[in-house]
């Protein structure tokens, strides 16, 4: 039988691993070709509108696979339930036998959605980091924040959002962490005070365009994660000293590189991909007066390495 | 939290369930355009050797969509583990909750797999069945036979397998059905003395040739389900009057009849889906002297209609 872990379990479990550490693991094995990952499984709906996503694989020679679904039904919101849902599954790589089914409800793809935006920051930060900006007040607008504080001194926060309800409980929900938070309706304010930016947002146009980027700065663009998603004028990835993707396989069919490319603004030769910015500095800023943009959009490997760090958390608990 | 339900409480629950009828009506609805199926996902392994296999999809504006999980790792059986493996996951379709988690241990996949055979022989099987015959003396090898016997009046039975060994414990495990079972290591055989035969085995080479099939005869090939197994002469498509796929798109990709059509012994053109054939009488054989076959491999239809009914029957119980 399967140990089956429900959510409060997970996220005491997750209290006593560094995932930021096992994501990074993650995405040097993926960039050394170490681990398998097939096309993502999808499915649609349109009434009520959702999306499914199955991601999958496993680190060639490894213990497991894992087989991770993620859903996003905004109409749930309607009815009292959350947005977002999921669960993982850990295999046996040796047995294919089912070893542990974790509950978490989306939580850990938030959590490793989150890890991989401190790991592009590790990497791609500027040395001093002014202001952080975010784009989005929703769940991801809190993680990434959350999952910066270890990785970047910076303290003082100017959060966009599309409405005064939405930032008032962002302000309340972050208000543990000893920021300076600031809330703002106008997108300008961000591109002109922060040189640490970070994109979060279901938007289907851009957020940010090429004349408002400054000289420094880095943006990490994690919200598109499907072909109709968008969130920055295609000309700041032709601007950018240099473009990073979580995966370039899956960037060339979906986020902003896809985008960038298509508009004939950025050539996918140019991308690099960052298990290869982890393990090889020459891929990284060479200054400070550099512009650098990283396209997140989630790779199985994440799930991977997040949901075995958990499993052996609580296996040995 | 989501019902999780094993595969006791998963078998009793079969006792109360009309499975080949809803397996029909999956196929009818697969094939009149009414089923969202995206490609199968896959993940080999290779040491130790297997595969698993990830089915899913939904019929539009029904309740649930369903994800199945089937795995086949041949050296489990050193370590005294069952070969196969799985589970199936129901979640709504309406919000995108997990409501069941079926650990059936791959079980509904046999049952469903040995149903669509029923089907096929309700609508395909000549009007007499004088001997059934049977390649394979596994798991399936015996199901398909169990799923006939309340189809098919015939209660004669020979089987093919490659060792003495597996032949014995076919007639064992098979002994409470009141069949007159006759085991054979020639093939010849069951093609001379059967006019209903399955094909039931992992083979990569053809188990039947064309000229060893008799007028009337009607052929499930069951077992090859990737591209590399084969257990029919692909002349013996060339030879049918009829040859009936699960699922056309996916009989391009694996099974009997892309061999067949790659051989270039069969136009995809000439093949006809299996609902329709339910559907439309005039899609099945014109008379007793007729040969059809039909390829089989496996739709995830099926994995959404006994899932839905186990857990139908579960919930209400």
């Amino acid at each position: 039988m399967p140990k089956i872990f429900h959510r409060q379990q997970i996220e005491e479990a997750l209290r006593h691993i560094d995932v930021t550490a096992a994501i990074e693991d993650g995405f040097v094995a993926y960039s050394a070709g170490r681990v398998v990952v097939p096309p993502v499984g999808e499915l649609i709906f349109e009434d009520p509108p959702g999306d499914v996503h199955i991601k999958y694989g496993y680190i060639k020679n490894d213990d497991y696979f894992v087989i991770k679904v993620a859903s996003g039904f905004s109409d749930n919101v309607n009815l009292g339930l959350p947005a977002a849902d999921g669960l993982m599954l850990v295999f046996s790589q040796r047995t294919a036998r089912l070893e542990c089914i974790l509950l978490d409800e989306c939580h850990l793809t938030n959590v490793r959605t989150a890890a991989a935006g401190a790991v592009v920051a590790r990497y791609l930060a500027p040395s001093k980091v002014e202001r952080i900006g975010v784009f989005g007040a929703g769940v991801q607008g809190r993680m990434q924040v959350e999952a910066l504080l270890p990785i970047v001194d910076c303290r003082d926060l100017v959060v966009w959002g599309t409405g005064r309800d939405e930032l008032d409980a962002y302000r309340e929900a972050m208000s543990a962490h000893g920021l300076d938070i600031r809330t703002t309706l106008n997108g300008d304010e961000v591109a002109a005070t922060c040189n640490l930016i970070v994109t979060a947002t279901p938007s289907h146009t851009p957020l940010l365009h090429a004349d408002q980027i400054r000289e420094g700065t880095h943006i990490t663009a994690m919200g598109s994660d499907t072909r109709g998603k968008c969130e920055l004028d295609p000309a700041i990835l032709g601007k950018a000293d240099r473009v990073v993707a979580d995966s370039i396989e899956q960037c060339r069919e979906r986020g902003e590189i896809f985008h960038a490319v298509e508009a004939g603004a950025l050539r996918i030769e140019d991308v690099v991909e960052l298990g290869n910015v982890i393990s090889n500095p020459a891929l990284r800023r060479t200054s400070d007066s550099q512009i650098t943009v990283a396209d997140l959009t989630g790779v199985a490997v994440q799930d991977i390495q997040i949901s075995k760090a958990v499993y052996a958390r609580l296996a040995s608990g």
